[in-house]
């Protein structure tokens, strides 16, 4: 009897169950007998709440409408194992709970945070002759994990925000001259500029596309955004621009900060950004005295699983694959990724890295050679890794005029 | 020769240009020899800013096109043109430039504010002995007009609205009991809350649903909403609310200028409403320490063309037919109505009021009848009145990934 146990972690994406989905159809494929779920990541773990996968996913129809559902069907955490030498219980206690379900194999889909778990756990099997492995699956809206090209659930995130700023766009345009608009579009990514920088594939023949983006890995210049605005409403009564959560001034400051005091600490000691959009609106109405308006997309960018690449949902279902296959032969300490073979035409291959250390805490920034500074704006080869990876729709099972998500019960 | 020129005005939909498709199609079917647009709606006929039509539209798959483009193809205004005494001028302008043009009829697509316009135009040309007819053609996000069932893109907002809840609750849901989380989504609506009533569409076998729902129809009693969610997170950790931007308190002030001073006044001497969501976050968070989020779905929810029903489509489609019929029949003052002849199966008949000033600037809210106040909901009688208008999916034509339009250039 082989037996897996699947967790989820972090934030959600509007294709990590794909990789769920993946996980199950490989595992039960190439040999393991049970597949469990972990609730709520290792926080469920440690409280021994799991779940039996066959009784959701015995039935294909389900696997598919899985596929198709958002955010993470087991749960999520922001549970912090910490160091082995502080938290020492915890490890035992997680263990034992592997232990007392004879679990061989456990896959954790997650981002950063989550592979730092991954790592840990894999130390202590290591130190204390555990025989368990433990394998990665990539996951985060953000792209911010390193090594591999790029991670399952950003491609949707990204054709979400570019399909959303073209209709944004046709909507900011509405009164042309007779009202200038300036719409400031607020975008995910706390210290990568990745999602951001997705706003740059709204442009094409048919859509003029957002007229700045600002990322934050360049310092941010108030002064200079006002200016370069201003420039911009010479040719243009109405603007579009886009801007990431975490830009910050070249002291440090969030950009929200210095308007407003709204930021609160997560359990992982990240700052809860709120209202950048709001901030440079307030600062662009009283400047340059012209109607704005501040769009965030808040959660609807992670979750909009009725807009999902389908190049992202496969890649995220063979993640999940290629993640139960090494479970099953025995790796650990690892994590899945991806390896651009070809852009066009595009060709990912499904690989493994070997040491999850390097991976774990590391975040993997937009290059600097891919950013126009001077122009506000991103370069054609960022816009070129971009391209593949919004590619294709996927159909919704839409139940009078609304689609389906499946859900433990 | 006859000719024909359109309008669209005030707030964009995601099927206003399904009208104005309709209405070209239509117009050139049933004998007009010429189909102009006016350049931001009555704004733009002043300033003698108008486009002949046949050369974007001849091409039917431009007409395709159109359809699946989202806000005004013809850009808007929310230009008041006032008490014909007192505007003769801007009256006289615009008969010179129809007659300079020798327009036989006019059609103006747009809300309460634009068939006041019509209205008007349609009493100065009876007064002065003009001969062009003047023909309304209902488009509004709100549902708020009165006579019709309902109003071209109401249908598709109601569709966003319901398919985005889902998806933000099934993200809101994702920590579950290790972290209750509140999720406040703020929806478009003044002084009605059909739109925000859509939230309810949410809720079936696969989905939970909101948690409550709270419409302008009904005074909001802060005391009585933290009441209320308090006992709601005794039965679950994590809540969804949905409020209308709109909603306001027993002695007529709105909720966010409760906690923010964020008014401004439009050209209409509406108010510009913005934060309710985030100043009962503030709220929330502050009497019941639980983690909260706002939502607001600003201009998406009226330019979502990814998203639309293909209900709604149809419809926006068929009453600008009904409406080129109109006033190619010479009618004039009235406005094109859509009339249900049964709801299931669903059915509608496209009908013409006669009298356009019942209509201009009467506003029809949610009866109260249907609105379950004690439970902060609204009634099944509302659901059911709700359910067809959101039916059928419209694909989009994808181009590298996303969704094209089509746009003046």
């Amino acid at each position: 009897m082989k037996k897996l146990i699947v967790g989820q972690s972090g934030g959600p994406t509007a294709v990590i169950n794909g990789s769920l989905a993946g996980i199950y159809y490989e595992a039960k494929k190439c040999g393991f007998d049970k597949v469990y779920g972990m609730l709520n990541g290792i926080e469920g773990l440690l409280e021994d709440r799991i779940v039996d996968l066959d009784k959701y996913f015995k039935n294909k129809d389900n696997l598919e409408l899985l596929k198709r559902t958002p955010s993470s069907f087991l749960g999520s955490c922001r549970f912090k194992l910490g160091s082995i030498k502080d938290n020492e219980k915890n490890y035992k206690k997680i263990f034992e709970i592997l232990e007392k379900h004879s679990i061989d194999s456990v896959i954790y889909i997650g981002g950063n945070d989550s592979m730092d778990t991954v790592a840990s756990l894999y130390d202590y099997a290591v130190a204390n002759g555990k025989k368990q492995n433990f394998i990665g699956v990539p996951k985060t809206i953000d792209n911010d994990l390193p090594i591999t090209d790029h991670c399952p659930g950003f491609g949707s995130a990204s054709k979400y925000i570019a399909t959303t700023i073209r209709e944004i766009i046709q909507d900011n345009n509405v009164y042309g001259d007779t009202k200038p608009t300036i719409s400031v579009v607020e975008i995910m990514g706390r210290h990568a500029g990745w999602l951001t920088s997705a706003a740059a594939l709204a442009k094409d023949d048919s859509c003029d596309g957002v007229d700045a983006i600002y990322l934050p890995e360049i310092p941010f210049d108030i002064e200079a955004f006002v200016k370069h605005t201003k420039e911009l409403l010479k040719k243009k009564s109405c603007l579009t621009i886009a801007v990431s959560e975490g830009i910050k001034t070249k002291d440090d400051k969030f950009v929200c900060e210095l308007v407003d005091e709204n930021l609160l600490t997560d359990s992982f000691g990240h700052k809860e950004l709120a209202g950048c959009a709001e901030a440079l609106c307030k600062i662009l109405k009283k400047e340059l005295g012209v109607k704005t308006r501040a769009i965030t997309f808040s959660t609807l960018q992670r979750a909009a699983a009725h807009l999902v690449s389908k190049n992202d949902l496969t890649e995220a279902f063979n993640c999940g694959r290629k993640g139960a296959k090494l479970a099953f032969k025995g790796d650990s300490g690892k994590m899945v990724i991806m390896k651009r073979v070809s852009n066009k035409p595009y060709k990912i291959s499904y690989d493994v890295f070997d040491d999850i250390h390097k991976i774990a805490n590391v975040e993997k920034k937009v290059p600097m050679e891919w950013i126009d500074t001077k122009n506000n704006y991103v370069k054609k080869e960022l816009v070129e890794y971009l391209r593949p990876l919004i590619q294709g729709e996927v159909k919704q099972i839409y139940k009078d005029g609304l689609p389906q998500h499946i859900n433990l019960k």
